[in-house]
């Protein structure tokens, strides 16, 4: 139905890591396919990386050496492109060149959450002011079009909350500690070995990754403008194997790396008490999974993989074709609130703490006074039996009743300086 | 950043049940919420019913009396009307009105998936030739967004294959089955008493509305102009509580009715033993869920409400405001191959064979007799421990190795002549 009337769309590229090369691959082998099925000919013109013999592009530089440049402004300022794709990562660099594409009147693709984080708000307006589109699918969640889905689907400003599991590489090192009952260490490791997780991965284990991508989503879900850095943002680093065990055995749940936010500004990131049989609980390995709450649909959930060069590049290219054919105009439903995120002190959780401890006499007694002074009410105390072997490091757990933040963390904090602790209490929390 | 110049749309609603009525609330309730968020101004023009004070229509029609009009073609020849929403159901009469619609140059929103199942390709032709588009997201799964991400989203031919849980009702009854240990006669009287069941829900237990449902994600996804009779569709009438007990305890597995397509064509609705674990597993209730395998994103699930008015009605007031707004041109994708449908007969799957049985010596060596006739392996006879009570009406399982359909079926049909059967066997199938 599409033959013979396509539409021609140049496209320039920056950066050619592991999604840049993937987006090129893509491109060139379903040029074809999409023509046909999606009636948009994209056609890539120019590709700067600093580095075109480097591990990644070496591959596409040999097949294509023609359309590789030294100099980034020769893809921004060509006349025959018109959308570029930022694949550079970073902020700085990346927003200073996604500024210099606005301003020349170029569409923009970027998969870059953290640019789209802390500068969101500015790249927007410069793109209503200039009549022109930014796609972003790619920055949140990989091949999962939550994007899309926010932007035409859920309309009529229908979103309660979002709850995501949105960093895929601390999603693969939870799932093996829990299937595995291996140490974070060992696992970290193996997922290094296997390419789940960078060399230095601790934007993705300490929670910023995650954060940045549910502050993309509030963006676009309820037009907040905020700070990333007032987001409570706790990683998965102080996990050990025995907290599965507790969280299977004693609480029928899991633990997931939850990235939250709501309508009323509650916003945070931290590793949270699944229920088992919930569909959070099912999003395993590398894989994201997305729970939206709404007026009407009430419910939705997404799963996918959550990163990797081809998955990314798939949302990017189908970014193309919708800017291509006029469907994507991202910046007109992204319109900023200033917003103060909530106090996380001030939000109310159903808290379990795990203690680490040297065994003796009166270690529940003392930490009871403790949470009475602060008015917090426990709900249980649950050990496992772990014999004799381990009373100079014994794990054991109490579930409290819902409490505020605030109240818990002072009691904890004092409940630390008892010297019967082997490492400072670990919160895990739940949905109340 | 969108007051003042929104985009004046008309529409017109025909037929005002349970999703044509909630279609009204929503689009009162939201309108303003709508028209600074999405940039549209949605103005309900005309609404016909056969019936306006009837039980689902009678508070629409009480506050809005003069909306209502007692002719169609009030509706569909009205100029001020751009969108014609069709709630109407039924074949027939939806399709006339349809392609009235559509030639009056209406475009045309609709959840009517039998309709769309049997005349898809000469209604997207119809819609093509006058340059106006059909929204049907409500059609399949009501609030999961699957029509817009497989149009806008899945590019290039990437999709290999869809599975799906497609009907609420079917689902709700299963759950209840698998959770509870009730008899589907009990479960489906519960059903209707809580209104996820019709009081004739033969077309939801049968099958017959998954496979059209299924359909249209063909005709999408694949671009397959086909006959859905040609569909082999078995529903869940023939499950029995044991069923679950054996799927849970010896296959680790759970059963559902699911819906499947390739894009070579194999397409079929049955009920089919599901991983514990998976992803489809955790698509529990009323709920569907849907799972999409494909090049680059490799694969996707989706879950949510499938049907309820409002629900419904969330994917229809989505669809008005992206035909508003031009972002919604869905006969553009819908190519259509004819496509003949694969012979289910040919079909490699793991078969499961429920027996119920007059317990006595000679049963295994007589069913294993035939099964080897047909050249089909065994892999392991199973089965409770009912005790001595159930030895007039024993279940038990036999698992085949990987066999052809056709097979199995020639097997089982001579095996149901056995006269120590209390009823013919069940056949479950699994994804080899």
């Amino acid at each position: 139905m599409k033959k013979g009337n396509a539409k021609k769309v140049g496209v320039g590229l920056i950066g050619c890591g592991t999604v840049g090369s993937a987006v090129v691959e893509f491109i060139f082998s379903q040029r074809d396919e999409i023509r046909k099925r999606d009636g948009v000919d994209i056609e890539l013109k120019k590709i700067y990386t600093r580095t075109p013999s480097g591990l990644k592009s070496k591959h596409i530089f040999e097949l294509y050496p023609h359309l590789f440049t030294s100099k980034c402004s020769d893809v921004i300022f060509d006349e025959d492109i018109d959308i570029i794709i930022e694949t550079v990562g970073g902020i700085d660099f990346a927003y200073s060149l996604a500024r210099k594409a606005l301003r020349a009147r170029k569409h923009l693709v970027t998969a870059n959450k953290a640019m789209l984080a802390y500068h969101g708000e500015s790249l927007f307006r410069l793109a209503a002011q200039n009549n022109i589109g930014i796609g972003f699918e790619a920055s949140v969640a990989g091949a999962i079009p939550i994007i899309r889905v926010l932007s035409d689907s859920l309309i009529g400003g229908q979103v309660i909350s979002i709850c995501g599991i949105l960093n895929g590489t601390s999603n693969f090192i939870l799932t093996k500690m829990a299937q595995e009952k291996l140490s974070y260490d060992k696992v970290l490791k193996q997922a290094k070995e296997l390419g789940f997780a960078e060399q230095d991965p601790s934007e993705d284990v300490n929670g910023q990754d995650a954060r940045n991508k549910i502050v993309v989503l509030a963006q676009l879900a309820f037009g907040f403008n905020l700070d990333p850095k007032d987001i409570y943002t706790e990683g998965i680093t102080n996990i050990i194997t025995e907290d599965f065990e507790y969280a299977e055995e004693k609480l029928n749940s899991t633990i997931k790396l939850i990235a939250f936010c709501d309508k009323e500004g509650s916003m945070y990131v931290c590793p949270m008490l699944i229920p088992k049989n919930s569909f959070l609980a099912s999003v395993n390995n590398e894989f994201n999974g997305i729970n939206v709450l709404g007026y009407n649909f009430q419910e939705l959930g997404f799963t996918g993989l959550g990163a990797g060069g081809k998955a990314t590049a798939s949302s990017i290219v189908a970014d193309i074709i919708n800017i291509a054919i006029n469907k994507n105009k991202p910046h007109e439903t992204v319109f900023h609130v200033n917003k103060k995120v909530q106090d996380f002190n001030d939000l109310i959780f159903q808290h379990t703490l795990r203690f680490v401890v040297k065994d003796q006499v009166g270690i529940i007694r003392d930490i009871a006074c403790v949470l009475a002074e602060h008015n917090i009410s426990i709900n249980a105390v649950k050990q496992n039996d772990y014999g004799i072997q381990r009373k100079d490091a014994l794990p054991f757990l109490i579930t409290l009743n819902s409490a505020r933040e605030g109240d818990v963390q002072k009691a904890v904090a004092k409940i630390n300086e008892f010297e019967f602790l082997v490492k400072p209490a670990m919160v895990f929390r739940s949905f109340v």
